[in-house]
């Protein structure tokens, strides 16, 4: 399987992890992140909204990153991602949806994006708004994973999946030199939301953190 | 099984359509639509997020409307709402999460929340700003539905409950006197995107629309 991606999208990233954790093959196609390349009509053809990641398994194609989660878990049932019941089914489904139409966007858009690309002090008002409202959102994720450890069911699922890697971001964009200069008050950001720590560190003991870390970041922990 | 709701919300309605094809019993428990209400303790404690609809079935209690029709189609699996296979799947989650990411929230909150609300003159501006970019998403879901006549598969699926109810708001709020004042360009909207309309057109001859159609639709109407 194919997945078109840019290292480092945490959108991404959710797939690669659970591919990872399906134990189905695939391979990395570098896309680059600039908006020239993700609207360029050979991008375009994959996917009209111009996003990364896409899948290309044979000769079909899937964009959206959640709806790839759904795809693979239909068509690799083993570990069931959207739980083992209606119930689990539909708490999943709930915090993946809250944590995309509500969380994921203002972080990525309001937050990380200008950080990583140079704009911390240019839009300093709107990432400390986005910031602030963060905060409320990282609190409900730290209750979230309280009772069992997870996101919102009692094993991890595909909204620890969806969650973790725009966390993971968020926390590199807020290490950012440029963004400690903005006073976010999102660091340190374990020991802020300590029940979330404990989630994020067992993710990352996990194998599939190993294999799917972004390439670009270790490039650049290696040079720091 | 209960649903939390008001009458009138697009998110509910996905909700009511989807228990009417499943053959589930249920009740209308009415919200009032004012954000004192939605925002009420009261609420708040069935969903923190403050949205209609929530359903409750015995002790139960599940928000956001997506997460809804994933959990009746797991408790009740027939007819499938997602899919036949892993690639219908796929499509069908892909079809709804783009409706919901980038367009649904445009539409409700940018054209019909404000025209419903008596600010289409205070708010002319960005309502044809939203009006203008749902063209494009429109003449999508007319390519979308043109080759089987449903939105993501050869049959009716979650994607065409997610979208129907919405494009009916829309349709709705576009032909108010005070929207027609703006000059929105959306209508005739099924004289403008005709196999749109052929999808509408079956999809309001299903029993299940006359069961769910909104009461307070039904009441304006009559007095009109």
């Amino acid at each position: 399987m194919d997945v078109h991606m840019f290292s480092g999208s945490g959108f991404a990233w959710r797939v690669l992890l659970a591919l990872e954790i399906k134990g189905v093959a695939y391979a990395e196609i570098p896309v680059q992140a600039a908006q020239a390349a993700l609207k360029s009509p050979e991008f375009l053809a994959l996917n009209p909204r111009g996003k990364v990641p896409v899948i290309r398994d044979g000769n079909y194609t899937l964009a959206e990153s959640v709806a790839i989660l759904a795809y693979l878990d239909r068509k690799h049932p083993e570990p069931p991602l959207f739980g083992r019941s209606a119930a689990e089914a539909g708490r999943i489904w709930r915090a993946i949806l809250d944590f995309d139409l509500y969380v994921a966007r203002d972080w990525v858009e309001c937050i990380v994006v200008p950080i990583f690309t140079g704009q911390a002090a240019a839009r300093a008002e709107s990432i400390r708004a986005a910031a602030r409202a963060s905060h409320a959102e990282l609190a409900k994720l730290d209750a979230a994973v309280k009772p069992h450890g997870w996101i919102a069911a009692p094993a991890l699922s595909a909204a620890d999946l969806v969650v973790f890697p725009i966390v993971e971001v968020l926390a590199r964009a807020a290490g950012k030199p440029d963004a400690k200069a903005l006073a976010l008050d999102l660091l340190p950001l374990d020991a802020r939301w300590p029940a979330l720590a404990a989630w994020r560190a067992k993710l990352q003991a996990m194998p599939a953190y190993a294999r799917t870390y972004p390439a670009y970041w270790k490039k650049l922990d290696a040079a720091a």
